[in-house]
């Protein structure tokens, strides 16, 4: 009897410390594509230090060297894991120069294991900074590829993931503790400003062609309009008026006929356009970046 | 010895009921992409439900707002997993209109949930319905996500499967019963009549550039042709004809030169044509759709 | 308490097996995309055999019908799994013709799945022949599906797989031994001569647009250069150089200029050339096959 209650005993012990801690789901994200076998690499190196992992994607997807993006991937998705969850983001140009491999861990429990390169700028805004470690490579690198200098997605971030998520290292035992701070990308936040709002394009919706911004919906609400109304809305790239026009604010695409613009809050709870079943990207020549602004007013 | 008796029988009867229940199988697919982070949220949404699942995907590139291939997707691969799978689809133009929200069970014993927008047309047909439940939203529902609006693959549909294949919640417990009906789309069903078979495109092969229609072999059996044969087939777009050749009817690739056109029953057992190692779609501009008619006789 | 020491000499036994036998966990590789339902019926066939399998993908983007690529990609890539994988790779342009069905396992302890059409040319060279054994398709098939002839990925090669990864059948009870050679696709080797290296081009670095040649990084070192060094590159197609230019060779992007044309050893340890944070294979129109020829040399 003693056996099996000392059994139990060492099962909720670690039931406990699980509540608190990684959760064996590993996430990865890069700008590999799926072509070749890279990302299929990285999962086996994983799988090699632990056979148990949970292995996911965010996505692959991410253009080439675009680290905006990625940071906008982890911005999208992350929250809706689970506390414990560990992610490796891999978009790295800079692989071989002076960036630093790094362990961010957010105040909302997760980890996000990344060079720090611009990647996180968003996520540490968005779940907070709880404690950041570097990547002791010296330990935490694939047996026998020191020779290696071009892929650390496989042979250190992933490595260095797997062996945190699976518990073969402690978080402590990643390397030694940074300061809280990251790499951040210059960003044009979204502001108002006597009954009108601005803000600008991160990224498009670009399956379906929507545009979304970094305008939350509580600063469209300070315009005191209510969805069902209608609502200015003017796009420009630069200084180039792109789209100047009255757009419903509608719940929901089955509220607007198909064909018609609405203006709708997104899944991220932020202000964005659409065509209903058509793509307003494409339409109106309107995509991303750090040069569109748009302006919302009644 | 009686906790360890009592121990194995619970274990008996956990595996009784696996037998005729949810097996822990969620696969998805939608018409989200794989470019963002969508796909993603759902997995960590089910995740977060319960860590033990097992996820997989169909496919996430059905063309975006085509509920005909979900359809035909859901037709093509849901049979191929295991008696208690629970599969979420999501190709959903009309997110938030009236449009149900539903769980079908087919006879066959795998669950569907999605939007009964059309998606479950074919699969209706091929595994039967045993029932229909409709996704009672008030209990089945990420929590806090009440003010999004566009995102019901993550927020209901990915939520309520990981519920039910979790058995967090049993199938009753999804919500009401509905009548033993799905939304269906129009489509020409196959037909054999005087020594003519008359039939459609649903789907290309799209890897290969295949065409794939919806006769089943016997009824080109029923033309009193066996394999090695020739068979006429006519193709035509509205009344417009764009192929109109004698073919050979082979077993398999193998059997037909590499180049030439030919006739096979595809892996879903239907009446298909290709050029071997070619792509017969592109060769004679031959697409699919319900506009597309495909004419085979002696 | 004897029976907790069986119990626990059980496990022991169980787990010394597992150290030099299948793992659970089975690699998909295919030409078949992902935008229907193919690689997803596959998955469903192998859960249908174990649900406790761990299902994985390498690439499902091979070139339709590219048997190299398909051998490539295995030669990139098994190796990073633990011993005991089961890979299952699907490029089967002969489907149905007289190809032999086979399992390959290595020297190293990974097994491949495949047609043998020269897919296993890499591999087997790279990681050396254990053993190979034919499969016995009476007992080694999906049942009922014998009618079906186009879809040995699913009917054959995933269920056989699937089969062997769980410990249903042993690697015996896939079928009859063969001989310890496998098809192999003609290719030139790299090699080395009086102060020159030649080799060819097998793959791009597709996503990146980075040229990967076959000369081993020891083959360069007999130059007498070292990283840091100029070296000249000729690259040309058939007889026609489209590229004649002296390159730096670094360990790392980060060493070079962005937009500068630089010279590394990749990921798999071979001689590559590459414009930092640009495309090498766009800008200088070079590509990949048996006709691309590179020299190297002081």
């Amino acid at each position: 009897m003693r056996i099996i209650y000392g059994f139990v005993l060492s099962l909720l012990l670690i039931t406990q410390q699980l509540a608190h801690a990684q959760n064996g789901i590993v996430v990865f994200q890069s700008d590999f594509g799926l072509k070749d076998g890279a990302v299929s690499a990285m999962k086996g190196v994983a799988l090699g230090v632990s056979p148990t992992l949970k292995l996911f994607d965010l996505t692959h997807e991410i253009p080439a060297y675009n680290i905006w993006e990625a940071a906008y991937r982890l911005y999208q998705t992350a929250t809706y894991y689970p506390k414990g969850t560990v992610f490796v983001s891999v978009c790295d140009p800079g692989v071989g120069t002076e960036r630093h491999s790094v362990v961010l861990l957010t105040k909302s429990g997760h980890y996000i294991v990344t060079p720090d390169n611009g990647t996180l700028t968003l996520i540490a805004e968005q779940l907070g900074i709880q404690q950041i470690r570097q990547i002791n490579e010296a330990i935490n690198r694939r047996k026998n590829s020191n020779e290696s200098y071009t892929f650390h997605g496989r042979d250190v971030y992933a490595y260095t993931a797997a062996r945190l998520a699976s518990r073969t290292i402690t978080f402590e035992q990643v390397g030694p503790k940074l300061p809280n701070e990251v790499v951040r990308l210059p960003y044009q936040k979204a502001e108002y400003k006597s009954g009108v709002v601005k803000g600008t394009i991160p990224i498009l919706d670009i399956q379906y062609g929507n545009v979304w911004t970094n305008i939350p919906k509580a600063m469209i609400e300070q315009l005191g309009v209510k969805p069902g109304e209608m609502l200015r809305v003017q796009i420009s790239q630069n200084d180039k008026s792109l789209y100047d026009k009255p757009v419903r604010w509608v719940n929901t695409f089955g509220e607007a006929p198909v064909g018609d613009d609405m203006a709708y809050i997104n899944s991220l709870m932020d202000f964005s356009v659409a065509v209903n079943q058509g793509n307003f990207s494409e339409k109106y020549k309107v995509f991303s970046g750090a040069d569109w602004t748009i302006v919302v007013s009644k």
